[in-house]
């Protein structure tokens, strides 16, 4: 049995995704900003899928630019609003995905100055840290939706609150956490929302952003003027068609079903004697298992389950073939040998319960197999 | 009849190209950098796909760094260049692509002094011209191989070697002669070459940028070390694959034949009283035929053509929506009323004989009747 539990890195193209781009790979083919007919076809479909991706956050279509990921957008968002300010100070959490971590960093080595806000020991960025770290120089406040890595659910409508009450903006990274919790950007009052396809069964290769009407950044793809001047290049109409497409299909009951299978996973897996839970508790995404299993590597656990077919991970894939701990763990008060014995578990909507079951009873063989190897 | 001749703008995706990038959506789906299998079959993929492209243009597969389509390698290379060295001289010329001008555009505003290099009445630069402009301040000269709009093949080796001389690297927008005109990095000399799928019958939203081993610069997207820490970002790999698919299936055949098609065109439309032909006569792009038509607008011809179901353009479909006359044509010495009266017709492999009959044919009849209705 092949059984994949790492949605958090990726998620396999839904059939019906596929289906709707097919045509526009040889058919409706057109570049969107041709003016004949060829061009004014794939202009439309670009419109109606800009649409469906601005309903579905309460935006609307020309707040949306689309781009090649959620890398990308966070880039775009981060960068481009700084650069319009030209200088000041920037406020991020310390559990960021690397796309917002490392470009806050590029953003300190040109000057700008940058907080980087702790978190408690279930992932949380504390209200009142904000406001403490708030000074009149601060532009812009970015803090993800929901965590890669464990999981937790920040909030980020306070957050939001706290960041326009000191007179500065608002981006979330909501990579993760899009259509699986509700998101909308006027009540959320949130300036800058980064998006992308492939995690919510959509093609990789694309992504969005969404940017409050009258807020100026800096285009960081310099060229034609394509999405409202504000990214160049031409129009990715497949992967775009592919995106809103994903977008119609996430249901809530794939929500409510996930979650039933994680608070599963999670019940059986802490029955396992010295396993640590990571993350938070309540306000966690409804896909994400993360555990600490003492006196076992992760990476093994993953190598075990590996040669049975199943597929978990042991943090974000774009730094997975990278030995160092965890900043996320590290960051949640995780000591390095937790964080070593550490894996996550990401649903998806097409996992079975069987898979769970195959799953669950297999990690908890290699466990104590490896275990029993440990001892000897 | 259907008949698309604006293949400078976008070209239908080969179907052999989307029967080989198929599997990749939804069955071997996962995120290239996972480390459990179905990471590692796509990681293997994403290897195939970039020594496919590093063989094509005589390159390493290390020097090759996929993005999301031309655009992004021309702003990558140039930045990423400008930004590694952290001030200098930047040699270009005035016919060049939107991503490259406005990224030189920009770079200016940064503080780069630039240089845009004018060109002669066939649109061709002159190496003396960029002898005389080399400073001892120069980092980079950016000539592009095959020019978008009018078809014309600069002497990059030339050029090159000069930019080398003086000290300074050379990079070349090798969008529209990909495949079409041999490119060999080493014996041309060639530091950084900007790459496109979509113009090559592969899909959209991938390109790759040639970076020669051992020259630094500076990446433009931060987050995870993908692609050898130059382009953070999961690999979009059926639009790698697909990108692949499509350098194997390109033909030196299909060169003669459009080359062939093209010649009829031009010798056809020549006959035209009052035409105009534009750009480089015989160092030209095997598929690219521009010509100004007197007395009549390029932007009716489209339409009128447009009408009977063929798609040509009146300049590049990155600025089509825009009325300003076309700096190419400017930069040639064209007036502007024979820019205004210009169309561009770009041929594919795919269209027959039988299509550039019927285009012909229209293009005539076309012409026709809008000079009889304006002598009335």
């Amino acid at each position: 049995m092949k059984a994949y539990f790492d949605h958090g890195a990726t998620t396999p193209v839904d059939p019906l995704v596929l289906k709707a781009m097919k045509p526009y790979f040889s058919l409706k083919f057109g570049n969107a900003s041709s003016i004949h007919e060829f061009g004014r076809e794939t202009h439309e479909a670009l419109d109606q899928a800009r649409k469906v991706i601005a309903d579905s956050i309460g935006a609307e279509p020309s707040e949306i630019i689309f781009t090649s990921g959620g890398t990308e957008s966070n880039n775009l968002a981060i960068k481009g609003l700084a650069q319009a300010k030209g200088s000041g100070h920037i406020i991020t959490s310390k559990i960021e995905h690397h796309a917002v971590l490392m470009t806050c960093k590029y953003l300190e080595k040109q000057g700008f100055k940058v907080t980087y806000l702790p978190v408690d020991n279930e992932g949380f960025v504390n209200a009142s840290d904000l406001k403490k770290a708030m000074t009149k120089n601060t532009i812009l406040v970015t803090v993800m939706h929901a965590n890669n890595e464990i999981g937790t659910v920040e909030p980020i409508d306070e957050l939001a609150r706290i960041a326009h009450e000191g007179g500065a903006l608002f981006h979330t990274d909501a990579v993760q956490s899009f259509t699986k919790i509700p998101i909308n950007v006027k009540e959320m009052n949130l300036d800058l929302v980064s998006l992308s396809a492939h995690k919510i069964h959509g093609p990789k290769g694309v992504g969005a952003l969404y940017v409050r009407k009258g807020l100026r950044i800096q285009k960081q793809l310099e060229g034609g003027v394509h999405e409202f001047n504000l990214r160049a290049g031409t129009e990715n109409i497949p992967g775009i068609v592919g995106f809103a497409k994903a977008v119609k299909l996430a249901k809530p009951e794939h929500v409510v079903y996930m979650t039933e299978l994680r608070d599963k996973i999670i019940n059986e897996l802490l029955k396992i004697p010295g396993t640590r839970f990571n993350g938070a508790k309540k306000k966690r995404l409804c896909n994400n298992i993360n555990i600490s299993l003492m006196g076992v590597e992760g990476e093994s656990i993953l190598l075990g389950l590996d040669a049975l077919g199943i597929a978990v991970s042991t943090g974000s894939a774009c730094s997975s073939k990278n030995l160092k701990a965890s900043h996320v763990l590290t960051a949640i008060g995780s000591k390095p040998e937790e964080s070593h014995g550490s894996i996550r578990i990401t649903l998806g909507r097409e996992n079975t319960r069987e898979e769970v079951d195959y799953l669950i009873k297999n990690i908890v063989k290699t466990v104590k197999r490896f275990k029993e190897m440990n001892s000897l």
